[in-house]
């Protein structure tokens, strides 16, 4: 029987929710803004308008249920946000229950980077795969862990937080308290960082795109901005490799037209700092669902619950 | 009904079998040495010998069957040995296969670093928890890795390769081509390389033991040693924490007895590089079954298989 889910994407700035069928099909999309300057009730509400919204539209089949990617640490178990730096006003509340109450439907919560991560694996660059790991590339870096299908979560759904990997145990300060963080030296805000004190533009508040066309242009500051965010990211993907021996770890986010540019010299300190890697079909890759991944992840949620009761 | 199994741990210069029952109680225990210089056919023999001699000792209950832990890369599925340093002649042999035709029981290969997590997990000091991390400090550093109760392999066996994670970009060199591994700034072979340029004693190749005695009894540079180390596992630990977020990681090992030494530093470096770390009730703690826990996680498999069938 056909049946179709909703996946919900909730940011800092927008909200995405997107029906899609149980073989992956968009069937309906649309957005809203989060306006979380007007408070949990408002944002609640948006959420469960958006859902209704899509389910009026007299879409084929059986609803499975609502997924929802929220930014933040979440006990998958209790349905709880414990802590968003977005959106702070939904921790520590019983942000699922009510969802649910309000829909009158079955909700998962799930971390953004995680729903990511498990859309690449329904989807995306991870299908033919059980076993992943994404890092997506933004302001920060975020990472998924997906093992034998599933999204690793610890216990505390505190899982997966790759961006706070040390890579250079002096290196740049981070807001966590450590200094060196993967995120500090390869996210897309670090790229900019490294330009500006490369001067590779005269420019003020370059992006990393400017960055990167400026590499294409042939710009050699450019590139060794690249270079070393790549050795960055190299150091991180041997130790996960080293870790997890899974075949597939996908890159995704803003940079990622840079890869031509920053590849090389993560594959170069890879190869150099696992010899698993070296050893083996590992293979390092783009995500393929763009930003996307999390809507498509969220969805996917209700079926894999289904999926798991049977 | 009582039943009991038989766990080998297979070392490159000793053998140990043991009977165990299904709570975890040594019922015999026999020992053999490993020769590994009379090749393939002598220390498979070995190993047969030694079940069918605690076999013959009139066990009271159902025999579940035997595990082997091994030093290297396993094909759990295979039951093949694709990577031993010490035992290289059992490499890509249907080795499992050969040992279950010659005994007429079930047998099951797995990691030695894996078996002494998973035994931890099963009754030493992990039994409390469903997920946690073993670090083995020895000549090199093995990991193991247990989730949700069971070891994680990766796709060829390789997961868990923790003494080679990088600690130190720019650190001492290690045989796998990398420099700056964990186990080449933490291990107990390490502990006296570093004692050696701190010419901590005059004597020439002290024992990791010799360092701990001359830090207890007040040498600074001694104790200089085991914060150096214990810097280079809290870097380690705190990755593997904001990886995982699982509640328990185990040492274990030679330098376990130096602990009041090395783990102020490890503790503070982990503090500072794991927000994880900081907010939630992750426990660091020693091992308890010491050089046994590879011997019980080895019995414990056939225990575990039967579980996973039911």
């Amino acid at each position: 029987m056909t049946e179709y889910s909703i996946g919900v994407d909730l940011g800092g700035t927008n909200l995405r929710a997107a029906a899609v069928d149980q073989d992956g099909n968009l069937l309906a999309q649309i957005s809203a803004s989060t306006s979380p300057e007007k408070g949990r009730e408002y944002v609640i509400n948006e959420i469960v308008e958006s859902i209704q919204e899509l389910r009026s539209k007299q879409l084929q089949g059986r609803f499975a249920g609502v997924g929802i990617g929220v930014p933040g640490f979440i006990l998958i178990d209790e349905g709880v946000v414990l802590n968003s730096n977005n959106l702070s006003f939904l921790e520590n509340i019983p942000l699922r229950d009510e969802i649910e109450r309000r829909l009158g439907a079955p909700v998962i919560l799930e971390n953004d980077a995680n729903a990511a991560a498990l859309g690449e694996n329904w989807i995306g660059a991870g299908a033919d795969v059980q076993d992943l790991v994404l890092l997506t590339l933004g302001t920060g870096i975020g990472g998924g862990i997906i093992y034998k299908g599933h999204v690793m979560h610890g216990f505390l759904g505190m899982a997966g937080e790759l961006g706070h990997i040390t890579v250079v145990p002096n290196g740049n300060p981070c807001g966590c308290g450590n200094v060196g963080c993967l995120e500090k030296h390869a996210s897309a805000t670090a790229i900019t960082c490294l330009a500006e004190l490369m001067k590779v533009t005269p420019h003020p508040n370059p992006t990393s795109e400017d960055i990167y066309n400026l590499a294409v242009a042939g710009d050699l500051k450019a590139q060794q901005v690249f270079r070393s965010m790549g050795e960055a990211l190299g150091i991180a993907l041997a130790m996960l490799i080293n870790t997890f021996n899974f075949p597939l770890y996908l890159l995704s986010g803003g940079p990622l037209p840079a890869w031509d540019f920053f590849a090389p010299a993560m594959i170069e300190e890879v190869s150099r700092r696992s010899f698993t890697y070296r050893n083996t079909k590992t293979r390092i890759e783009k995500a393929k669902l763009g930003s996307k991944a999390g809507l498509f992840g969220a969805a996917y949620l209700p079926f894999q619950a289904q999926k798991d009761r049977h």
